[in-house]
């Protein structure tokens, strides 16, 4: 079996070495070493399971959270679950050797742009063990070597699922140090791989305010920072009701713990005696923690709602908690989200054309929704496959990371000897 | 008019209030005003020039270099030339807006991904004022805001430019604030932008490494550097003698100084003895001074070639002078680029299929040319128009950086009340 951990720096060496190679391997390659680690996942299921006991036992022990000890646990339904998504990457365009654009200049030379791997992207997580396989798949499809570092309390996981995913990858032709682990999940291995310029073209955080801080503070590479989605759904005066209702009922109940959640709604005046007392209704029985401006607090009737406070309208609350606003115009929605969105998605529930183009073209947000929730920021929904993320940043990647966000362009230019005049 | 400079704060604030009008601004209107910038520099040409001299003879007095003052002088045909390149700019197509891909999801959703402004841009600049206008232009029909901070030795040509660049779109109907000079051109004013998180989206530096090196130290919102380029022509063993003759003289010769220029040769041995001594001769007699590798010195008979060192491989020249190496394969050529180059602009000679494409596939840079110069990277020679710089990072932009560089992207997704399952 091969080295599954090493220190980042020699892994950051062979994982360059390997990216050359990678660059240009054939799809059919890449995709045979895909099956061959959904295929391991699946064969060394009980192994997994018991190495991954090892963490859990270790975490309960230590009295982690509940909801960590859950995201580290792997039974045979999640590990068959990630093989799945190896496959479906495997299914997937390779985004390698894509032509963008293709012209030929005024000076008759033949242009193409066209996508190549970035090279080496390191992978920086917390408890998640099934991240070390999927964003292996990812940047294997997309020919990019990967390091991976993922944390102490999902050690054992973590190098069981390296382990097998090399082994896989290797078998099927892929060059050795394409995927690496780093032994060790503390600060000190953060920061040696955050100052592999040169070495590593990318750094991808994949955890909460604390790691992406940590790293902040010492990435001398360039980083992409997963985001935080402070997201807001506003129903517009000409909006259904029961499609309002529906769609932010969805947007804050379906799953509050994620980026594109909702967590503030945004009502017109002119429909919030219609609208805000059923929408209520229905999320306070879902139980949804209610926090409203004045006007609806008045509209709530008996059910319960917290006065809102000015810090509630900047809280990303991932949970059950809502702050709800009556505004007097679009004009004001658009306001508003542009003072406290944090640029993820943003929904308008409306039948006004013109209040749906205003909407799009404003707002300020990697995804802007006119009639659907939130919730589709994902670049599986969104047709791209799996996703390593959602970026709120403008620059390189806005949305969901896929394949062709981890990956650069070249310039291929062909002539007949031009010189320049 | 206008007030045209202020602290770097301020007008970081009102080009942020600017930009939200600028992202939705007809293209009508950004053509009218780009053409109204070019009228007035036409029509106060006089000014200009007058108010250029007192620059120009301030830095006379100074002492300073020849060559920085002729990159700071301005006279009739110059202006004629920028006002000239801002209506190329005019007439180019609207970045804004385009869509660059739309579908509709399995889940039934129409998504579109389109072209937005970033919304505001730095761009700090040594001693050319011409840049006032171009960066200016640049970023109005992109519709970005721009801040300026240019050099303190520029600084009555920058303002007379800003100063008639402010009004002239203004008059067209462009926000207020989408364009801003700062007030001094020193390293705090630097260290004042680079820090206007949330308030600036993207800094370009347009300088030598000494401007970069202290952006560097400084920056905390993102930053493109615009390349050093340490370029490579490669002869292969099937190239035409003339051609690969006429490349590497336009390569090296045409204009030295620039980033895409030509810095070392590399000739395959079996086609050095007949081509070597006749490309030598010809760049010894346009005035390059020749550092060759033992063998390239065997085969320069007569002509004078140092013996090149190991930093000569390393140097971006920036002037006439070429360093010479005999490799014995493609391989060597492609292993020496990936060792020395910069990622900027690589070229091959060669007739033979099979090394044009090996040499375009395992060449890790921006531009990778088959039989033409590495002079032609350059975001006019492409067909983009006017260029801001070129990139060699792997992020966002590589290669020439035109106004679709100067663009992020959001995603407009439209549904019939869709909420996810």
């Amino acid at each position: 079996m091969a080295t599954t951990t090493a220190r980042a720096t020699d892994l950051c060496r062979v994982a360059r070495r390997a990216s050359r190679a990678l660059a240009s391997l054939e799809t059919g390659i890449k995709n045979a070493a895909l099956e061959a680690i959904a295929l391991a996942l699946v064969d060394r299921t009980d192994e997994i399971v018991e190495a991954n006991a090892l963490d859990v036992d270790a975490a309960t022990a230590a009295g982690l959270r509940p909801t960590l000890i859950d995201r580290l646990t792997l039974d045979p339904t999640r590990i068959a679950g990630i093989a799945a998504g190896v496959r479906q990457i495997a299914g997937l365009a390779d985004p390698v050797g894509e032509v963008i654009s293709g012209f030929r200049a005024p000076n008759g030379l033949d242009i193409r742009h066209v996508r190549v791997p970035l090279g080496v992207i390191a992978v920086v997580y917390e408890a998640r063990p099934n991240v070390t396989i999927d964003a292996a798949a990812l940047c294997l499809k997309s020919g990019n070597a990967i390091v991976l570092r993922g944390s102490s309390t999902a050690a054992h996981s973590n190098a069981i699922l390296a382990g097998l995913a090399i082994d896989a990858a290797c078998s099927a032709g892929v060059p050795d140090g394409a995927i690496g682990l780093v032994a060790g999940g503390g600060r000190e291995e953060l920061a040696e791989l955050a100052g592999q310029e040169g070495l590593v073209d990318l750094i991808i955080p994949r955890g909460g305010e604390g790691l992406k801080r940590a790293l902040q503070a010492v990435a001398r590479v360039p980083v992409i920072y997963a985001a935080s989605g402070n997201c807001h759904v506003y129903v517009d005066a000409s909006a259904g009701i029961d499609a309002a209702t529906a769609i932010i009922v969805n947007g804050k109940v379906q799953k509050p713990s994620v980026c594109n959640a909702a967590e503030t709604l945004l009502v017109h005046a002119a429909i919030a005696e219609a609208f805000l007392p059923q929408a209520l209704r229905v999320l306070a029985g879902s139980r949804v923690e209610l926090r409203g401006d004045a006007r609806t607090r008045e509209l709530a009737g008996a059910l319960d709602v917290i006065p809102a406070e000015e810090s509630d309208w900047a809280t990303e609350f991932l949970a059950p908690v809502l702050a709800v606003r009556v505004v007097e115009s679009i004009d004001e929605a658009i306001d508003h989200i542009g003072r406290y969105g944090s640029g993820h998605s943003e929904a308008i529930v409306t039948r006004d054309t013109e209040a749906a183009r205003r909407f799009q073209r404003d707002i300020d947000a990697a995804c802007v929704y006119v009639n659907a929730s939130t919730r589709f920021t994902d670049g599986g929904e969104f047709g791209m496959g799996a996703e390593i993320g959602n970026s709120t940043q403008k620059l390189h990647a806005r949305g969901p990371i896929g394949m062709r966000e981890l990956c650069t362009t070249k310039y291929l230019i062909e002539g007949d000897g031009h010189v320049r005049p």
